[in-house]
């Protein structure tokens, strides 16, 4: 066996940071650290060997073993100068867990082993502060007792309250040296009470102990959870580090701290931390004493502080990249305990990476490759402060959580009629608006709030569509809510929120706070621009827009966008002034009235197109035709059926009352059981064609009329919810001859072309015969996800699709992350069936996909030409497609062979 | 060319019945009868080649065209010794289109051309029948106006009516020979008047202009749309036939008629068909006298009777297929116009088949192939006598035509509440339940009514699936009919029927009508139980039953089946006694009170099981775990919300109102945009994992129990809706941990396997990864239709789906028959990922369209093992398979090559 030749126990010293298999994260960078000459205190690590080899086989580590462990021992004892167990002059050890893959928190650390009645003696003498060694006993015993022994905290807890009573003495006060040794013998009697055994007070038996309890918490439910859930393999084990104990509480000569070589919230290049005098690490964590900035040490203890930034400088250009350290002073003297990556907000991320590449420290490559690119959409939102909503939190004001519907932070008043939002909007108010669920008739409303909060609906309700479209801040289908419109009131919690109440929510987490937040519009991020353009240079893909506004158009240009993959037209229906007539266009019962109504929209909606056209000048703007089932234009059925009621009462036979009584035959008619499978996409323009004929028209009236006018302009139509060749050629016949009439009548030639949306799985099954008539196919993965999985988007998320990510079934939320291997799939089937029939058939992704790094990865890597997605996301996708460049070609052997398995090995 | 190379017309005799191409069918078979030396007028052809020429680039036919017609006119008038155009013994002619395909009744025909006031005389001469000549002419002079010259035959009818009042005739008198002439001279103004141009008096152009006028008639927009609904190919064109009059109104020993060489209703081997003495064809197809049966023939002309059964013997001898000849006497002499194919009812098909066989006419294999095996299954249901029914519908009693949701017939009292259906049922009275929508909560209702009647709800509604697994009538989605539940009335058409009016339900034809109609039971059918044994001794495919009650077990048996494919459970949920405790299991709070619910349900599904088992003995029986959405076993919302507002009224502190609150509650909790896509099927059963742990307990502990009492068990249980393996792997170890501990319990060893439903289509994409845990995969093609196309059946068949068939977008109503195209090649694709990984994977297909031939046939061609149907579909799916068998070895070619196209050409 290769491991049989392996040493079970390596001294610091002889490891380097490229073990962290064998020596764990932490104690790779220990041994690292004392490779570089830096002050860390002796020690010496198992390997993770040996504790799979303790947990497969071992009921106790191996007289062996130990012989191995007393041996790298010596070594630290001649390092210090003190020796494990001597009553003169004893050495204290910590062990400490340490896998490859950090794991915090979750598995168990023994300080201050050592220490006995004989050892307290020496530790007195060695230190000269009888309360410390103490203090440092009954720490010792408690963890100890509960960590490796096995007896609840509580029981200490519980001793230690009810003793302090006893003594009468205050909570936070401190107990007296006398009051400490008795605390020491009762935790001792609880101990024998509880296992039956006396407490061990051989070093010896405590170190052995103490190793076999670290290596055990690998396997705690609490660890092996963690484990499945990060998909960390079980089979890694961890790592056991054996350090001399340092003391940051020995006296005001002493701290303990954390330190990051940059300012991890910003960036700024300036050594940032925290810490404590006269304080031992678990101090600061639990923050018993509140910290000083690290900026102060430089004035307490310039010396450590100069040696501090000395050691963070040495890390930093070492490893290249920003070190999270934590050091205790001991009596004057600094020793690092611990060095790792820090984690740092995505501000930070930007600017240090852009930073470090005018350092020399980085490539570009590298630099982009540091940043976790689904955060920088973050970059753009405001955001509620973070220490605010700590507190908030602390305070109860966390009244719900609902779904993180459209990102962003807004307070204001409660308002629950949008009529009244409105209003209240005019008046230089902010308003919440919150509703049951939104329709179409609540536009002005979600148009004047500050943000939405809905009881109902999911991610793909029309409240989370509208407002993700309109980039406000939405929190949907917050169920704890209880939202009564006719009283007025929010109940949550058993709290009765009235009109006016000022709520708070944070649509990028879904929370919902009682009273208001402060929140910060991120400012502009220099760093950011320079970046983007490195990955501007790098990146193979294209990056466009899903805009349906001209004000969409115009932030997707400020955002880089090449162009609009995707602008529905739908959403030009529901405008104040047009949803009447598209009603009346739902209501016509002939060809020639919905021909009327349709001749009120087209004027409108040319004018749509030719604001969208003239801002985006000769970029390729991909129009899709009406696309969602038609009583998504109708009012709320419960509210026609009340309406309804009063105007019967008042009188049956005006007219008022039949049209409404129409409106209400026609919400039934319309009705579906399941509407994203229903009448709606292309099915509709071939049922009624009047509708996008008209579109059609006003496409290409508004493109000539761009076109006279100078301007340039590259049109792609687009068709929805294709499933059949058929389908696709009827349609496009049709369209093709409206708009080859339109150019006639305006005497101009276009540049324009029809394609597809790919999103109905057969699509991609026949994607050879579409590509016979579709120049071009948009992969609409929102619906192709839903489809391909069966999973209705608004119905899955809020109910089995939580449980499934928690129990693993599911890696990844499939609507954020796209579904590489099953959609994925039929992605790729698609591709090569549609370039075999069209070469140079263009390719590209719409779906919300297209702005989640991971999917715009897979999107080069099966060599798309494009990827849309909302305005707030291209940076995503810009900063996503360089990454998938630099970490190198295509590898589709995985899928390949799989779909195409006579072509494999 | 080759066209060139061949003649443009060809006398009967020397065409032949494999010229069809050429000489179109009715031509060909013409030419054959010659061949035989039948009694046929003589006549020639002229090419559908001459026809196509003729459509694509000439005005008028050639000069040397009509030179080759005269030349094969001048054999014609040897054969027969009178003369086209001749004054003294003139030859009438008719000239005929005839396309290889028939398309009957889409194009034209003229008779008796010749007719000039010259050759009038020679008429009246030849036959000594002054009336007859002159309304011969008349019927010439219509007719080629309105066919050849295009005059509406409006003009001439209203001529005739105006003249009939003008003489004071009655209706259905007989004009006297002076008025004909008359009318005959006005029908000449007419024309002179509408075409500027006079009557063609000349044969020559006569036969010329007629000749083009059926040319012509290829082209006619009605002839268009049929080749398009048709798929029949508009190069094809038509042949022209120009063929000797020959008259059955010469008086009492002249007649004509039709006869079929078998009997088409029943297939009995007697010459069949009717008669008019003194009569001409076009009479018997109006219907102006009521003919004789065939019969009666053999009294009033036996020599002609027995001229016409040997005929007839002879062209079925030939055409080793039933014929369906028309015939005309002519003074005695016995004259065969045209033999086809005879259509036949499916009980004369399979009766003449077997009998064919037996006579040794066919062998086994083609006599199979005469069998449409989609009709099979109309051999098992009640159906509305056809006569009485056209009676009805000419009596305007026809109602509306819903959606044919469960075939056969009903008669019944209307009845509205399920309550009083039951007890009108106990008491002996027939009823038809009519509900706007049914829900479980009806089903005693169901039960007990005849048929079931809905206003709305597609195929897959509640009604539609429960009434086809009862096999009772149903007629579901029935939008013209609107349902008062409170009133309780149906109003229709403007007619209002109350509770307890008589009605009819037409479940095979979706057709409601008002009052009785009488229905027949198909008498057994001894033919069919040799036919399928021929069929069970070819095919290759096992046909299994979806059966869910003991009742399914034993009808399928009955038809055949091999096992069980798709056993619902949740269809033993539905019972009247067990839906209380599905409820309290749904609205169960704590799993504590889940688990009460299902351990009052667990020996009841034990029980089915025993039965159903026992019933089965050995043969494979595939479980399907609980599959539909919770919301499904709830009471409907609205009547909810009316009991609760009584109760409120009451009292509202009461526990039935609180309880009933819970109820709306939880309906409100569980409704789902899209219930398709929503929570159900393994999603249920692993957020919930007791349910089917419940289930696999009552199975196991079933399967112990008949095994004990030494029965023989062949398990299989099947996880339904599964889309990733990772939801197999889980579901499977833990049901699979169920069945082990009850086998320990039982001490038994049970033969049994996990499968999955394949029904989502990321199913399909990753089969192999599905495979690893899967022993089978059942395809189940209802949902796997319904996400691969998106489209929802509920909403999709009243809708664009009607129109999408209409408009030629789809072949077939995809949910009918399945679409081989998409929904074929995920399956394919499944296959052979599937048996990839795991080559003896057994594969079936249980939705719907394991019992639609061309469907089945596709699974023999793709090699599944077994496809599963309802009972009565059973032998529709046997001849079905062997069919498959019989058409030759499976041709996956145009599927391979595109899922895998490097392997192709």
């Amino acid at each position: 066996m290769v491991q049989t030749a392996l040493k079970s126990v390596y001294a610091f010293k002889s490891g380097h940071r490229g073990m962290k298999d064998l020596l764990g994260s932490k104690g790779a960078n220990l041994s690292e650290m004392v490779q570089l000459g830096l002050p860390v205190p002796p020690g010496f690590i198992l390997t993770t060997a040996v504790c799979n080899q303790y947990l497969s086989r071992e009921q106790r580590l191996s007289d062996r073993l130990m012989a191995e462990v007393n041996e790298a021992l010596r070594l630290v004892e001649h390092d210090l100068g003190r020796v494990y167990g001597d009553s003169e002059n004893p050495l204290l050890l910590s062990v400490r867990s340490g896998a490859k893959i950090s794991m915090p928190g979750m598995m168990e650390t023994v300080l201050n082993l050592g220490l006995n009645e004989e050892t307290l003696g020496g530790l007195i003498r060695q230190f000269d502060n009888e309360w410390f060694a103490y203090d440092t006993y009954r720490r010792f015993v408690q963890m100890f007792g509960s960590v490796v022994l096995g007896v609840k905290k509580e029981y200490f807890d519980d001793l230690f309250s009810h003793q302090k009573a006893h003594w009468g003495i205050a909570e936070d006060a401190q107990p007296s040296v006398s009051m400490m040794r008795q605390l020491v013998n009762a935790y001792k009697e609880v101990i024998l009470d509880r296992t039956g055994q006396p407490f061990p007070d051989s070093p010896q038996e405590q170190l052995r102990l103490a190793i076999e309890a670290v290596f055990r918490s690998w396997q705690t439910p609490r660890a092996i959870a963690y484990r499945n859930h990060q998909k960390i393999d079980h089979a890694l084990g961890t790592a056991a580090i054996v350090q001399a104990m340092v003391f940051g509480n020995l006296g005001t000569d002493s701290a303990t701290g954390v330190a990051f070589t940059r300012n991890p919230a910003n960036g700024d290049k300036d050594l940032y931390g925290e810490y404590l005098m006269n304080a031992q690490g678990e101090d600061v964590v639990a923050g018993v004493r509140t910290p000083e900035k690290l900026s102060a040490l430089a004035v307490e203890m310039p010396r450590i502080y100069q040696e501090l930034s000395e050691v963070a400088y040495r890390l930093e250009q070492h490893y290249r990249d920003v070190q999270d350290m934590e050091f205790t002073v001991e009596r004057g003297r600094l020793f690092v305990l611990q060095t790792r990556t820090g984690k740092r907000t995505v501000q930070a991320a930007v600017k240090i990476a852009v930073d470090m590449v005018e350092e020399g420290l980085l490539t570009r490559e590298e630099a982009l490759l540091r940043i976790d690119a689904n955060q920088l959409s973050q970059l753009f939102v405001p955001a509620f402060n973070q220490a605010e909503k700590g507190k908030a939190k602390h305070a109860g004001r966390l009244l719900a959580v609902g779904l993180n519907a459209s990102p962003g932070a807004a307070t204001g008043k409660l308002v629950f009629d949008p009529e009244e939002a409105k209003q209240c909007a005019a008046q230089g108010e902010a308003v919440i608006l919150c509703r049951v669920e939104t329709c179409p008739d609540d536009i002005h409303g979600i148009l004047a709030a500050q943000g939405i909060l809905t009881s109902r609906g999911g991610n793909t309700s029309h409240a989370s569509v509208v407002a993700r479209g309109l980039g406000k801040p939405c929190v949907a289908g917050c169920e704890a809510c209880q939202v009564d419109l006719r009283a007025e009131t929010l109940t949550v919690q058993g709290k009765i929120f009235s009109k006016g109440a000022l709520i708070s929510i944070d649509g990028t987490t879904g929370e919902v706070y009682e009273g208001g937040l402060g929140a910060e519009t991120p400012s502009h991020n220099p760093g950011l621009d320079v970046l983007l353009s490195w990955a501007d240079q790098l990146r193979r893909l294209a990056v466009r827009a899903n805009a349906d506004t001209p004000s969409d158009a115009l932030k997707a240009l400020e955002m880089g966008a090449e162009g609009i993959g995707l602008c529905r037209t739908e959403h030009m229906f529901m405008g104040e002034e047009r949803l009447p007539v598209v009603r009346q266009l739902i209501l016509a019962r002939t060809s020639g009235e919905r021909c009327q109504a349709l001749s009120q929209l087209l004027p409108m909606q040319r004018q749509d197109f030719i604001t969208l056209l003239q801002i985006m000048s000769g970029k390729p703007v991909t129009i899709r035709l009406l696309d969602p089932p038609l009583h998504e234009f109708l009012p709320n059925r419960e509210e026609v059926q009340t309406e309804l009621l009063a105007l019967k009462q008042a009188d049956p036979y005006q007219l008022a009352y039949q049209e409404k009584q129409l409106v209400l035959r026609k919400i039934d008619e319309l009705r579906e059981v399941n509407p994203m499978m229903g009448f709606r996409g292309c099915r509709l323009g071939l049922v009624y064609p009047e509708i996008y004929e008209m579109q059609v028209r006003a496409i290409f009236e508004a493109a000539c009329q761009v076109l006279a006018q100078g301007g340039i302009v590259r049109l792609e139509i687009m068709i929805p919810l294709v499933g059949f060749a058929s389908e696709l050629k009827q349609i496009q016949q049709q369209l093709d001859a409206v708009a080859q009439r339109v150019m006639r009548e305006r005497q101009c030639g276009l540049d324009y072309c029809f394609g597809t949306m790919i999103e109905v799985p057969r699509a991609a099954l026949v994607a050879d015969e579409l590509a016979q008539c579709a120049r071009f196919f948009s992969f609409g993965t929102n619906d192709l996800t839903q489809l391909t999985l069966g999973f209705s988007r608004d119905d899955s998320e809020g109910r089995f699709l939580a449980r499934y990510l928690e129990k693993d079934i599911l890696p990844n939320n499939p609507f954020e992350t796209l579904d590489i291997d099953g959609v994925g799939r039929l992605m790729t089937m698609a591709r090569d069936l549609g370039r075999q029939a069209r070469p140079d058939l263009k390719l590209g992704l719409c779906g919300e996909h297209g702005g989640e790094a991971q999917s715009v990865q897979f999107a080069d890597r099966i060599r798309l030409d494009y990827v849309s997605c909302s305005a707030l996301r291209i940076p995503v996708a810009r900063v996503a497609a360089a990454q998938a460049v630099i970490l190198g070609p295509p590898e589709e052997v995985g899928v390949r062979s799989r779909l195409f398995p006579q072509v494999g090995t």
